[in-house]
C-alpha cells in the first residue's frame, strides 16, 4: 500500500536492517510488497531460489535476498535473514490509525466515568457512567464503553467496538472494530410454554496483551468472568460463549466458536471454523485444525481435526479412506460375492 | 461481577428465596458466582456432592444447598430446589443496561418518524423517516431504525444494532448489539457477463418476546417477509437469510445459518455453527446438534446430526466408525487377501 | 412489504412489464408478493401449475402466469416470461434507503478528506484525513472511512460499514452494513514466550461493482493488497482474510471464510459455511457446496464438496455409504466370520 508521504531510499532501508545494498541506494521505496508486487517502488523479501524468480518478475523495485545472493535483474539488500529484514521493513511502514490527543467535544462522555488525563477518545464515541478508562488508553468513534467496564493502561478500542456491561480489560489490548463484548450470555430454560432468559450478571475479564478481531463476539459470563487471559489472540468473526476461560497465548482463527463454560488450557491454537463444544477441558497445547469439531473433553497435547475431533494423523489416514468410500463398499460388496461362492461351493 | 453498590446479607438472600442460613447471616454477598469463583464475597449453589466440594474449595462466602447438606467450612442457605434459588438470585442482581428516560438531544430523530412518548432514544441514535416506536420502546446508542420500521412497545435495541428497512418486530422483542436486520437478501442472477442484483422489496417480521443476538443477520424478503416467530432466541453471528420462516420458540445457538427460503416448524433447536440449506422444510419439534448441515428437508421430529444430517442416533453409531476408518479399509484388505487364498485354494 | 404510499392498478403494472390483464384491472397492488402470500394486495408470479394452484390459496390479490393459462380464481397478468415479469415488478417496487443531498451538519468530517461535490454524507459518519470519495458516492450513518481510504464512484457505503484504513473500492460497489473493510490481517510469531504481531501495512483493493454483506471481515494485507475483483458478490458474515485475490464474478454465500493468501480465479462460487485454507491455489470456474472444507489447491473447474472438498459427485456416493457406514462395519463382521469358518474349514 503506498502511504504517499512515506518513503525511504533502499539505502537508508539496509541501514536501519544492517544490510548491504547491491545496486543503486538512491532507488525510492514507498512499501514492503509481495513477491508478486505489481508496486514498482515496493521492496519484496526472497528466501528461496523459487521467490527469488517470483520477485524479479514482479514490479518491485528491489529484493532482499539472504547473502549467498550477489546478482539479480533487480536491485537487493544483502541480509543474513531476509524474513526478520522483512519484518522489520513492515515495521518502518507501519503507520496505525490514531486519534488526536484529548476528548473530542462530539464524545458522548458520562461525568461518572473515570478517566485518565492521557486518554484520547474520538467523536461519537459513548463512555457510559461508572466506566473507569486508564492511562493512554485510545477510544475510536462509535466506540460503546458501558457501565462497569474497566479498560487497562494502553489499550486501543477499535471503531464501533462495544464494551456493553461489565467487561475488564489488562493492559495493552487491542478491541477490534465492530467487537461486541459483554453481551448476555445465551442462557435460557424452557418453562413448558417459552424460553426464558436467565439472568446473566457475570462479566467478561481480559488479560493483558489480547487482541480480539473484527466482529468477535465474547458474552459475558451467567455468574464470575468470561475469561480470556494474556496474550489470547483472536481473528474476526470468533464466538466465545459465557464463562468461557480461554489460556493463556492462545490463537483462534476466524469464524471459531467456543461454546459455555469450556475451559482451555494455554496456547491452544484453533484453525479457521473450527469449533469447541460447551462444558469441555482442553489441556494445554492442543491444536485444531481448520474446520475441526471438538465434542468431547481432551487431555493430551498435540494436533486434532475432524467432525468429531480425533488426532490429526489418525484425521488424516481415516479422511484417505473417505474420499474412496465408495470404491470400499465396492470392495465389500465383491467380496460378500466371492465368500458367497465360496461358501456355496463347499 | 461485582457490582460495586448492590450487595445482600446472606441472611436478605435467604428471606428473598426462601431458604434457611446455617452459618451468620451477615456476611455481605456481592454476586452469584460458579462453584469455581475466586470472589471471596460470591454465593454459590451445589446440587450435587461434587459440586459441593468444589464450591468449598472456592473462595465463595457462602453455598446453596439441598435441605439435605447441613454441616460445610462455608455458610449455607439450604433450599429445596438449589438450582431454582440460585436463578432467583441471578434476578436479584440483574442490573440490564438502561437509558435516561426521553429523546437524547445528541440523537437524530426526523421529524417523519412516529414515537411514543415513553420512548428513551440514546445519543446518536439515528430514527429515519417512517419509523414508528411502540410504547416503552428503548433505542441505544448507534442503533439505526430505517424507513418503514415498526418497533412494538417494550422492545430493546442495543447499541450498534440496525434496524435497515421494513423491519416489524412484536412486543418485547430484544434486538441485540450489532445486530443487522433488513438488510438486502442475496439474490443475484448471472446475465452472461456479470452477477446481477434482484430487488429486494421485501421485510422482516419478529414476532413478540423474539431475542436476537449480537451480530447476527436477518435479511428482508425478496418479496413479503422474512419472518422469526414469536419466541425465537437467537445466539450471535447467526445468519437467517431472505424469506425463512422460522417456528415460533426456536433456538438457535451462535454461528448458525438458515439459508433462503427454508421454512422451519416450531421449537427447532440448532447447535452451534450448525446449518440448514435453501428451500427445505423441517417438521416442528427438530433439533440439529453442533456443527450439522442439513442438506434435505425433514419431516419427522428428533434430533439430527452429521454432514449431510441424519438422526443422531445413527450419526453417532457412524462416527464411531468413521474414527477407525483406516482400520476398516485394513480389515478389508485382509480378508480380500484370505479370500483370494480360499479362491485359489480351491 | 407494503409500502404504505406506493401503489399501482392491476392494468399499470401489465402495461410496465408488456402483459395482457385477465380481470379487473383496477385492482390495487401495494407489493409484490410470494405464492404463499397473506398480502391481499399481493401480485405474485407462477410458473407451473403447482405454483398457481398455491398462490390461488393465497391471499395475493393477482397472479402472473404464462400465456397458456386464462382461467382462475384471481385476477391474472398473462406474460410470455413470468419469472422475468415478476424481476420487472420488482424493479418497480424497489425503494433502496436513501440519504439527504450534500453532507449532513452531524457527520464529522476531516478538512483534509477529498469529496466530490455530488456526495451525500448521513449524520454521524466519519471521514477521515486523507480520505477521498467519488463522485455520488453515499455514506450512511455510522460509517466511519479511515486514513488512504478511497471510494469509486457510484459506490454505497451502509450504515455501520467501516473502512479502516487503506481501503480503496472501484465504481459502483456497495459495503453492506456492519462490515469491516481494512482490519489488520492476523499475523503473529510466537518469539517463544508470547504471540508478537507482525505489522500488516497493505491494504484491500475492491474491483467495480462488488457487493459486500452485512458483518463482512475483509483484511488488509500484510504488504500489497487484499483483492476483490470486479463483480464480487458476498453475502454476511463472510471472512476473506489478508493478502487473499478473489476472482471477478465470484459469489460467497454466507458464513464463508477464505483464508490467508489464497488465490481464486474468476466465477468461484461458495455455498453458505464453506471455506478454502491459506495458501492455496483455486482455479477459474470452480464452485464448492454449501460446508465444504477446501483443503488442498483446485486446478480443475467444477463443484466440490465435503471436508475435504472432493468432486461432488463422488462426494454425493461417498456420502450415501457414509451414512451406512455402521451398517459397512456389520457387513465387514459378517465376512470376517465367514472367511475365518471357510479358512478353518479347509
Amino acid at each position: 500500500m503506498a502511504n504517499e508521504s512515506l518513503t525511504f531510499t533502499l539505502g537508508q532501508i539496509a541501514e536501519k536492517i544492517g544490510g548491504v545494498v547491491i545496486g543503486d541506494p538512491e532507488i525510492v521505496i514507498d512499501s514492503p510488497a509481495t513477491s508478486k508486487t505489481q508496486n514498482s517502488r515496493g521492496l519484496a523479501f526472497a528466501e528461496s531460489d523459487a521467490y527469488l524468480r517470483e520477485a524479479e518478475q514482479s514490479l518491485a523495485a528491489a529484493i532482499i535476498v539472504p547473502e549467498s545472493v550477489s546478482a539479480s535483474s533487480k536491485a537487493l539488500i544483502q541480509h543474513p535473514n531476509p524474513r526478520m529484514a522483512f519484518g522489520h521493513v513492515l515495521h518502518l511502514f507501519d503507520r496505525p490509525i490514531s486519534l488526536d490527543a484529548g476528548i473530542s467535544p462530539l464524545a458522548s462522555v458520562s461525568i461518572g466515568a473515570t478517566i485518565d488525563t492521557t486518554v484520547s477518545i474520538g467523536p461519537f464515541a459513548v463512555i457510559c457512567d461508572g466506566a473507569q478508562l486508564g492511562a493512554n488508553v485510545q477510544v475510536f468513534p462509535f466506540a460503546y464503553i458501558g457501565p462497569n467496564c474497566r479498560i487497562g493502561s494502553g489499550s486501543i478500542v477499535f471503531p464501533h467496538a462495544v464494551l456493553l456491561q461489565n467487561v475488564i480489560t489488562g493492559a495493552n489490548c487491542k478491541i477490534g472494530p465492530g467487537a461486541i463484548l459483554g453481551n448476555s450470555g445465551f442462557g435460557y430454560y424452557w418453562n413448558g410454554s417459552e424460553q426464558v432468559p436467565i439472568p446473566q450478571v457475570g462479566g467478561v475479564y481480559l488479560g493483558d496483551k489480547v487482541d480480539i478481531g473484527a466482529l468477535t463476539a465474547i458474552d459475558r459470563a451467567t455468574a464470575d468472568f468470561t475469561i480470556v487471559q494474556d496474550g489470547v489472540k483472536t481473528d474476526n468473526l470468533v464466538q466465545i460463549a459465557h464463562n468461557v476461560n480461554l489460556g493463556s497465548h492462545s490463537v483462534l482463527a476466524s469464524q471459531v466458536g467456543i461454546a459455555g463454560s469450556t475451559s482451555i488450557g494455554a496456547r491452544f491454537v484453533a484453525g479457521g471454523q473450527s469449533g469447541v463444544s460447551d462444558h469441555l477441558e482442553i489441556a494445554e497445547g492442543v491444536s485444531i485444525g481448520g474446520r475441526a469439531a471438538v465434542l468431547g473433553s481432551i487431555s493430551e497435547p498435540g494436533v486434532y481435526s475432524g467432525f468429531p475431533a480425533i488426532p490429526m494423523s489418525k484425521f488424516r489416514r481415516n479422511a484417505a479412506v473417505a474420499q474412496d468410500l465408495h470404491d470400499l463398499l465396492k470392495r465389500v460388496r465383491s467380496l460378500e460375492k466371492k465368500v458367497a461362492e465360496l461358501e456355496s461351493g463347499q
